[in-house]
């Protein structure tokens, strides 16, 4: 299973775009699971080795709406096999799609290294910013962001709910030779759909606006994404990260934002955060990549963003306490 | 029980001041067991009928380093018996110590009225300084307030722990006859000393920085006081408090202050903040006394506190979420 040089089936008639997928958390089991319908040439890459042995032996099952879907072609490999051994049998990869955490990327891209010349494209699906700041590291030709507005639930390793239908958006950061373009224009994906945008920069501010909003404080305050508008005091606090992260991203037409963020609140409502959820299993979160993010924009800018400054030595504080739990048990 | 007619026991040689403590938890408890011990004319008045009962059957348990001191000469009373029923035979109260939690102060003081001409001099031992915005609404001759820097805790209704040995530091309001200094004067209480200081504003403030800096932040973030210092995210988010609380009350000397605020922290590490306490019991808390308070001074002031205001949401937003949960019970 972790021989890459065998991963993809040989051609059969049309070519097929030959995707990685790194990361198989909720939001990358997804991905493969609606990907591995059209296309027969996908690698999931775990962190985990059990994890890829699971998939490998059971199947990646998908479940949408009560029905569950078996789905078929994804080859599993850990990432460490794919990305640490340098293979030289590996073949030339289309479409290398990076699903892990934001604070992940750092360790990929350096792991990454060693096959980047066999990677075509690569497309980046992270919460925050922090992953854009090491862009100018890549010597991939073309590279891409984008953001997934979908719910998605990983119950065990080879099972993932898809508890609420979003889209892909996603964008150019630089387009090289549009591999990604090509690859995904003839995809119908009907409860996946998948959407191109033409600037990287708003895409990405509009997300981290929203993660800046409720991540952080859901965490902070142990509450559902509802919770941040019903309750007045909330509301109040939400109200005034925005503001900070709209001034430090100088972000236009400020009242439409505000709808935005209300709105995926509103949809999320019972939803816990990832950051929540990271919280209650007392893991590192992404906070780095949002509220860190908007510090070092706002120290760059000589901007005074107080409430973010505070909220953010909030969550380090948990990480800490979190860390510190680790060393005693 | 509720005859407070026939609370004071009758002279026996030396006049005996008749102490009424309002409030029965762990402070109005704790100071009742010592101050018993000097005097036989004291009553204790609960808020529950049943809580009196129990003093009444059982007599009021101390407890300090392992060993039980069962005291006697309480005698006790309902708050509603005492206050609401404006008794016509009651003898005159030489000092009222109100040790009821800052949000009950209004209504005590309403309570209160009945009863006022037959009231030589009121104490109040309440966190924060929301109750000092009522005393021009008191017409009792001599005011005067305190702090507890005693542990304490309450473990049933007859029951009090005398968890760490402190003071009870008080001073004037106002001076009136100067009953309570006469009454504190002659007391030999080796592990309760009780200590006047001249000037009532900079020993309300003291005490309201401690609690604006340890209380709000300590619930929040769920944490023992202690954690404050140990974790340097957390310390930089009390200084941050300590900071704009400085500034509101025109604190001179706010290295001292610091040091104080740091001290307190490092000799109560291993407590739960009162504010902790009512938060894991989903209770009303003393924010209004606190960060209100600070709020409204700011406001007065014109001076901007947007930390305070930020973590006073947070504790409000808790409150509402208690209420809501009491309503759904």
């Amino acid at each position: 299973m972790e021989e890459c040089g065998t991963i993809f089936i040989k051609k059969q008639g049309a070519r097929q775009v030959k995707y990685v997928i790194i990361g198989s958390g909720s939001i990358g089991m997804l991905l493969s699971s609606y990907l591995a319908q059209q296309t027969n040439s996908l690698l999931l890459a775990t962190h985990r080795n059990i994890q890829a042995n699971q998939i490998e032996q059971k199947g990646l099952h998908l479940v949408h709406t009560d029905k569950i879907t078996k789905v078929q072609h994804v080859r599993t490999s850990s990432c460490s096999a794919l990305l640490k051994n340098n293979l030289t049998d590996i073949e030339t990869i289309d479409v290398m799609i990076i699903a892990v955490k934001s604070h992940q990327v750092k360790q990929v891209l350096e792991d990454l290294k060693g096959i980047e010349h066999k990677v075509a494209s690569i497309l980046f699906l992270q919460n925050g910013m922090g992953h854009t700041e090491m862009f100018h590291d890549i010597s991939i030709p073309e590279v891409a962001v984008g953001v997934v507005e979908h719910g998605a639930m990983r119950t065990n390793d080879w099972t993932v709910y898809h508890t609420g239908v979003g889209r892909l958006r996603w964008s150019y950061v630089q387009a090289g030779k549009k591999v990604i373009e090509t690859a995904f224009s003839p995809l119908r994906l009907n409860e996946f759909p998948i959407l191109q945008e033409k600037n990287w920069i708003p895409l990405l501010h509009s997300k981290l606006i929203v993660n800046a909003c409720v991540n952080p404080l859901t965490a902070l305050l142990m509450v559902k994404n509802g919770q941040l508008l019903e309750n007045k005091y909330y509301l109040n606090m939400m109200s005034q990260v925005f503001d900070e992260a709209c001034t430090v991203l100088e972000t236009s037409e400020k009242d439409q934002m505000w709808e935005y963020v209300r709105d995926v609140c509103q949809k999320t409502s019972s939803n816990s955060s990832s950051m929540l959820l990271d919280f209650e299993k007392k893991r590192k979160t992404e906070i780095d990549s949002i509220l860190g993010y908007l510090l070092r924009q706002a120290a760059n800018k000589k901007i005074h963003a107080p409430i973010i400054a505070y909220l953010h030595d909030a969550i380090k504080g948990k990480e800490v306490e979190f860390r510190e739990g680790e060393v005693e048990s």
